[in-house]
């Protein structure tokens, strides 16, 4: 009975992620989903990306949390619109939380839609949300062995960005290992080492992104 | 429909915790059910802290994880008893598995068993695994909103360590926002700052420890 339940809640789920999805195709806007443990910089990441994509159009922002408008209020600074969703209890963003966001926004000019998950390094992975590419954060404080310690987070990855690098010299971190366990769980998602604080490999996020874009 | 299935989840749930705890009890251990995000240093703290509760008496662990035995392999160098616990896609621990993880164990001369959580700041908080105390870390590394953005992780908590303090001359973290918040959401739980790395504050943690087991 419970995996009945389960299964019928992810179709239901699914099928409301592809309408979000012909949504974000029709106005020719890339939406991403962010997803990584709490505190490894989503929203910092994304308040030093927005401003570097001006010139390729707005972008527009989902924000989920269990409480609080902070993430929002950040974000409102450099993103055109910025919608929060507070999950309360709920551990991820669903495609039908998106869709209620989506009517939210305004999307005249509006290139990239970023949609900042639940900081949870497990759940969201199971829920789809009509995005066109899974970000994945992995701050190197939070230690080398997660990639080998939740793999359904980061099998699925399009594209896996190590933050925080500022830190490197200050904490025990081998970068070999992430790599290692990367070649056996996911070999295609490009890896990304950068800092948002300090600037570091931003430059290659950034031509990910306008690229995706202009293969839309 | 819906609902009702959570709720008897969490019913049967809460019966094999008691069941759980009444199994503590009669052992005379002092079981303690550790919760943060992941890569916050649980592991870690408990590689420091057995070694130093040896006078009180051994340390068993139940140690869970989506994948790998990597935790379970660095308790067994401290630990006299530790079981690996994998979930799979599970975001948490249950009564039911920790149940399980009790029968491998042999409880002579145990003092204390530390149930180590699968690394989430959202969903091991709904479910109670029949511990005595619920120990939260934050490490500093995570951002000092952490609180205010996760109140059900932090509201039933016991005690509260903050991890990771040899850090905080590297990066922005305001203690006075933690403390903030969480009159608002704990007044109760203490909060104890230390790093694991350099022993700094693992007095006051293991006076807590020690004063709990005396009080079973």
């Amino acid at each position: 009975m419970k995996v009945k339940v389960v299964e019928s809640v992810l179709n239901a789920n699914d099928a409301v992620a592809r309408s979000n999805k012909k949504v974000m195709d029709e106005a020719c806007v890339l939406a991403l989903n962010l997803m990584s443990a709490p505190g490894s910089g989503k929203t910092t990441l994304l308040e030093n990306t927005i401003p570097s994509l001006a010139k390729e159009g707005r972008s527009a922002v989902l924000v989920g949390d269990l409480q609080t408008s902070r993430d929002a209020e950040r974000l409102g600074v450099s993103a055109a619109e910025v919608t929060q969703i507070n999950t309360g209890r709920g551990c991820h963003l669903s495609a039908a939380q998106v869709a209620d966001g989506l009517k939210t926004l305004e999307f005249d000019d509006i290139a990239y839609l970023f949609i900042e998950n639940v900081g949870n390094l497990v759940c969201p992975a199971s829920f789809d949300l009509g995005e066109h590419a899974k970000v994945v954060l992995l701050s190197i404080t939070e230690g080398d062995d997660k990639v080998a310690k939740y793999p359904t987070m980061f099998q699925p990855a399009d594209v896996i960005l190590l933050t925080k690098m500022d830190l490197m010299e200050h904490i025990d971190f081998d970068i070999n290992r992430v790599k290692d366990d990367l070649k056996h769980i996911n070999s295609k998602a490009p890896l990304f080492e950068i800092s948002s604080k300090k600037g570091d490999g931003m430059d290659k996020w950034l031509d990910w992104l306008k690229d995706r874009r202009s293969n839309l």
